[in-house]
């Protein structure tokens, strides 16, 4: 257990780092703030470096990270303060080491997510956790993707990081093989070939794309896609949140077919 | 046309109170930002007040803002700065009367929406554009849910809420006329008696409540409401977020019975 009183401590200032981007991809680390995020990191067994607490709240975390006593690190508020990006933090964070995910790329049985240049932080950590939920195997980056260790994408994926593999891949080179092996991929467009999107009810293995908020799916990525599906706009709205048209093709994957 | 060059001028003082809740239910007004928003407005008929364009881009929207001059405030661009909340403005904005529509309750036939103390601005604009898409008739908000005019529900909405109705209620008295009328209300909820949602595809008369990110429906609405509904986890999320829940029940509602 180490006791640090000040933000101009070495190590507070490495982990501040942390909250960019540049800084995580150098570190090879990221932060977590909150008790459910330490907690489901915790049960999930990530690679915990340093988990932080205040003074204040050390006695009733105490049972919950007894187990890493020899890799705590106790602030004092002020600190802790510099250190968050929530206003009201609750005196919790973890340094977490990054797992390294570049050769879990080409192994996927089930049903797959591609998410091709998300921006919005909420709309991919509400992804992840929805494809979670959904009994998805496994969601694929694309490039242009929002960092995953943002901490708002953190705070929506609600910890759903550590419960299915989120890999980095090359989406024409993942969609091309994947093809390659017989296996279908839908890409969600706004496309006149495109099909209802209650074909892809009942396919145990499949893949699935969605792309940005404004541009949708790269043209070069659509391109070598086979399916084109799309959901109906029933009323005068113009486009689906990227989020909730991921879901509702993910639950539709995962229903029998009708 | 009005110009103005200074923050300090009467009115746009009085707009930028128009950014909290309590200064928009006093002038029973609100303001919207950016061009797609102004043009959503326009194009169904909203009861505009006021355009305001920057003498920079009023060239550029002067089409679009042809039928307003009359109601035409330019600005500089620190005016609009001051005005906007978006880091990058597009140099347009309008302030708009708000619709009373407390009469429009009770008087709903097709699919409904109710909303119980949903809190999170994006959460409810995304809820009511998926509304809008999902063609539902109305959307009904409860006590507690997050302010309608917010910027940010504004921005989530994308202009939807031009597209169907959207009303405040007390949803306790709602449900039990709604109910007593011999319609079904179903509440999503995790309960053991709650069947799975697929129960409510192609019911052409339904109303569905979502509730409150962290503590669900509250318990005085759920009591009251016959009919419970979950959506299957299938992976180890603890719980889907209430946009995302939302809106697999909306379009499951609007789908033919299996």
């Amino acid at each position: 257990m180490e006791v640090i009183k000040s933000n101009k401590n070495t190590k507070i200032k490495e982990w501040i780092k942390l909250k960019a981007a540049k800084g995580r991809k150098k570190a090879r680390q990221y932060m977590i703030e909150g008790e459910h995020l330490v907690e489901e990191a915790i049960n999930h067994h990530a690679d915990i470096d340093k988990v932080v607490v205040t003074d204040e709240k050390l006695d009733q975390y105490r049972s919950l990270l007894f187990p890493y006593e020899s890799d705590m690190v106790v602030v004092n508020d002020s600190v802790m303060k510099s250190l968050c990006e929530t206003q009201a933090n609750q005196g919790i964070a973890a340094i977490i080491n990054m797992p390294d995910r570049s050769s879990e790329v080409k192994e996927f049985d089930g049903k797959v997510l591609l998410v091709d240049a998300v921006q919005d932080p909420g709309n991919l950590g509400t992804i992840i956790r929805t494809a979670d939920a959904a009994g998805f195997s496994a969601v694929v980056l694309g490039e242009g993707t929002v960092d995953l260790y943002n901490d708002k994408v953190l705070r929506s994926m609600q910890g759903s990081n550590y419960h299915l593999p989120i890999v980095h891949a090359n989406l024409v080179e993942w969609i091309t093989t994947y093809q390659e092996k017989g296996l279908p991929v839908f890409a969600a467009a706004l496309d006149e070939q495109a099909k209802d999107y209650q074909v892809i009810a009942g396919i145990e293995n499949q893949a699935i794309i969605v792309g940005n908020e404004g541009q949708g799916i790269n043209p070069d990525i659509l391109s070598i896609t086979k399916n084109k599906i799309m959901i109906p706009i029933y009323g005068e709205a113009e486009s689906l949140n990227v989020s909730i048209a991921a879901s509702l093709l993910m639950y539709k994957a995962q229903e029998k077919k009708g």
